[in-house]
């Protein structure tokens, strides 16, 4: 079937004068999840992981894809005459090093530009071009032989009241366009489909776990474009937008639009966000101001009311995080559970607590080595029984009316050896050594990393991954521009502002024993200011107890102790009132002082 | 006489159609100190200060310093006529506000474009041409009426022996050819002093403090020409540098040969480093490659050589900042000693050293609340005598032929308080987690600021300053890109490599009271490699006892008082072979374990 389809493409490639052609793995606008209309790639090799690149050449397929889906991706492959290229092995090219070598003068290389970053296919471009070849990225290929695709989401929109959101519309408008003025840009273009949903107040549901609206959105000097599927949106929320000058658009137009810009424009597009497409079809009258999105970093800074909201989704996220733990602990060894089973029993709990919408992201649990894999998630295939003896990790979140969770513990399972205590102490240290900084302000995260990763990499550790990002409201449980992580990583390192959330998660990972992980949510906020600056802090969001049982007092510092009792105490104040008796007498036996 | 010239500089202003002159406190290489022909603007306001900006107008005439000159500026100024604008204070424009805000339309803004970085010329030109005003940048005005002009410097120039430099002036030409060549440049300015003595292995004396030898260097597709003052150079380093394809021109034609490069040419010339009149004197055929200077890295990266030499530099320098202290704890309450005389004996000790040749910069020796001002340095005016009380600081370095150095050491004067302990032990404990810090390759020093300031932090107090700045070899005692510092700065945050030389040095300062400050330099060298990657560590270079008397054991981690331990242990071992008898035994009691 593969064979089939490569065949048809190699046609159409043939038809276009197209020498190689690319296939990504993303959508129009760059989500962290596609929809299954835009799985292309998957479609054109039978590989269904979530990330790859494939590259179809006249005689031969080639698909890039990483270490966690190696075995996968061989199985899928097999008899398909797609080649694997295990990206980071030795000796395997990056697919544009790849393609660079097979370029030569005259070839054509072709994509669909919606699906490629401006940034990434104006490199292409400019090295191709140097060679004498050249970059066709007008075309959808893929979907010219794709007989059967699937439609384009469009699950039902609905406008988020300001008791949640925190800011109006209206506000939120007149703020950004008085940061396009200051730009000097007449028109903005913001492609990302979280930052419009901020913008917009609206929410959705149509990228997996982010409640986003499928939509483009061009600012005009008068009025604003958004560009959408009509049906998906109910009659109050098409009125409302239009009261703010909000215009709804056929999602297919939006291109044709940018095409069509008055010369003199000024357009504010991020290169880094925008695709390619964008970039090549504006017309040559028009000015480019190439610019982080307006909408990025005040997205990222909570407003007071989002934060209070945040605080009481915690609560109600908290309790049913800690009746698993409960649950957990009480009924292992008395009937089977499974990682599968024990994430459903999870959901079961959050599904009690009011204005629960669903998960944030795809729930990792899991025993043993698994826990050890950081990508890893259960399925019907890996799915293992948890045992009593050793730790179990659940790292889950929850979408609620008042915010976003994303929330892991580690639970002795069962007896814990000396290894096991002294390697959970060590990442208990680091997460209780970051949510207790005090900062100037003007610290970014990467000011703030060693508080987490000095503990492991004084014996020579470390988590391979950052030890925290950002976290939307009601959005992306992954957002920018603040996260926690020592290499500096441009457009990635904000300044610390109060109301940014973050998560606070080292880790450990003993490669075919098991995983450690540690995660709470924090919010910045002000601290003393003096005549030193303006200090700063974090207050906790997540109130779930850590695991005593894991626990070596005589390993931490008095600084150490003092956060984990101050926190464990604070625990059970925030979450015994919600607990059944029983459950609340235990946690008080849980949280108790070292 | 200020008045006099302010008023023969009108007329050479109104000669040139000038609206606003503008004069700062640069040479013509961007150095850290400016010799007498270049302090035009002390020629001009009467303000001997080494930082400050003067803005002319036809009728007024400003002067911009900050907060340490504020004094010294107003007693200067008086009766000059030039107005005072004390920087940082609220209401008080910038130079660049200031000017643009009198800038109008047909309006031309002259300075010498020798002493302005490119980056900032360009952006005055770039914002005056938005608003129909103009930039003239050939100018030197006040050179024009500055009839007894000093000399340029002219200091003699010596060869630096491969077995100090560690590696020959050809090997380094190659490497900066293939950097070049990867840049795709084949001309290369380098107009940064020290950068041209690293690169020729040369060493001069043209700048205070920094051996380095006035100059510029183009870098030709063939042969390398060096601008500088033929007389002082010995023949035996005209002949070495010839052999290396280097040859000698007169210091002033530079300028005029960048005019005239042909047709065509790529030329590599880092905008933050050159001159804007560089850029303003390049013909229009010739492409501008904007990269920072290969030069820059590789000389912050000591090779084996230059290391081993600094750690016996520092035997030599520890030896004489040891016996110093030993010296000034045995001779307070005997005879008089104050900050200046205090200094000269330290300058006595350094002199014993062989191959010592002068001190990196002027002194810092401070008393009680002289030693909260950061930026201190005795002179005859301020001079105090040190009693017996409180805390004494000395910031000091040598340049040796075995490189370079620079130390600093708080000393009980005499019996301290709780809270001078307790503060010397909180600077004591930043500066130790810093040395002791372990870390994955990647990081930057603003991954590790938190290292050393935290123990600050926590108590809600701070230093005013990097924690550390790169040190050169037998070159300025201030060298990018590494350092520490919480906020990132580009171009000064380059990623840690083994070989690096940095200052560690956090400090406390109560305003009124007393200062504290302890520095040692420590080089950056791999660690452990293993699964989770290239674990890097420092070595320290410095060896000089701690201040035991000030030190609180039991408000130190175990980790420190290890630190502490075995530092004091290796500070007795390396330094009292080289002590007479009753000083070594001193050291054995200062240097005991807590």
């Amino acid at each position: 079937m593969i064979k089939e389809r490569l065949s048809r493409l190699r046609e159409k490639m043939a038809e276009k004068g197209v020498g190689l052609y690319m296939v990504t793995s993303s959508d129009f606008h760059n989500s962290e999840y596609v929809g299954d209309y835009f799985k292309e790639r998957a479609f054109i090799t039978g590989f269904t992981g979530s990330a790859g690149t494939a590259v179809i050449t006249p005689e031969e397929a080639f698909l890039w894809t990483d270490g966690r889906y190696f075995i996968q991706a061989a199985a899928q492959l097999e008899g398909t005459s797609v080649q694997l290229m295990k990206m980071g092995q030795e000796g395997v090219p990056t697919v544009e090093e790849f393609i660079f070598s097979r370029m030569e003068s005259g070839m054509t290389l072709g994509f669909d530009g919606r699906t490629v970053p401006a940034a990434t296919g104006l490199r292409y471009r400019e090295k191709l071009e140097a060679k004498g070849a050249k970059v066709d990225a007008s075309l959808d290929l893929v979907g010219e032989i794709w007989e059967d695709r699937p439609a384009l989401p469009a699950e039902p929109v609905f406008l988020l009241e300001e008791k949640y959101a925190g800011q109006s519309r209206a506000d939120k408008i007149a703020n950004l366009r008085a940061a396009m003025a200051q730009a000097g840009a007449g028109y903005f273009a913001l492609t990302v489909l979280d930052d419009i949903a901020w913008l917009l107040n609206i929410r959705g549901g149509d990228v997996a776990y982010n409640p986003v609206v499928l939509s483009y959105l061009l600012v005009r000097p008068h009025g604003i474009d958004l560009y959408a599927n009509a049906d998906a949106f109910p009659e109050a929320a098409v009125q409302a937008l239009k009261d703010d000058g909000v215009v709804l658009r056929p999602y297919g137009e939006f291109y044709d639009d940018i095409a069509s810009l008055p010369d003199g424009s000024r357009l504010l597009a991020d290169r880094e966000r925008v695709s390619f497409a964008l970039y090549s079809c504006l017309p040559a009258g028009v000015a480019l101001i190439d610019k982080e999105n307006p909408t990025y970093l005040p997205k990222a800074i909570k407003n007071p009311t989002e934060v209070e909201n945040e605080k009481a989704a915690h609560i109600k996220d908290g309790v049913a995080v800690t009746r698993f733990i409960y649950w957990l602990k009480h009924t292992l060894g008395k009937e089977p559970i499974t990682e599968m089973s024990a994430a459903r029993k999870l959901e079961e709990f959050r599904q009690m607590g009011e204005g629960y919408l669903g998960q944030s992201f795809a729930p990792i649990v899991s025993y043993g080595p698994h826990a050890a894999m950081c990508h890893y998630s259960p399925s019907d295939e890996s799915d293992v029984p948890i045992e009593q003896s050793g730790f179990a990790l659940a790292d889950t979140g929850g979408q609620y009316y008042e915010g976003t969770t994303d929330i892991t513990r580690t639970f002795a399972a069962g007896p814990l050896t000396y290894e096991q205590k002294h390697h959970y102490t060590l990442v208990l240290r680091s997460h209780l050594n970051l949510m207790g900084a005090r900062f100037l302000h003007g610290c970014t995260g990467t000011a703030l990393d060693y508080a987490a990763r000095g503990p492991l990499w004084d014996e020579a550790l470390d988590y391979n991954h950052g030890t925290g990002h950002g976290v939307g409201y009601l959005l992306n449980v992954h957002e920018g521009p603040n996260s926690f992580r020592y290499r500096i990583v441009p457009g990635n390192n904000a300044v610390l502002e109060e109301g940014m959330i973050t998560s606070n998660e080292p880790g450990l990972y003993l490669e075919g024993k098991y995983g450690i992980r540690i995660e709470n949510m924090i919010v910045c906020r002000k601290d003393v200011k003096n005549e030193y600056g303006q200090f700063m802090a974090f207050d906790n969001l997540t109130f779930v107890p850590y695991e005593p049982e894991a626990v070596l007092p005589e390993e931490m510092t008095a600084k150490e102790r003092a956060l984990y009792n101050a926190y464990m105490e604070e625990v059970y104040e925030k979450i015994s009132p919600y607990l059944p008796e029983e459950e609340a007498a235990w946690l008080r036996e849980e949280t108790k002082a070292i």
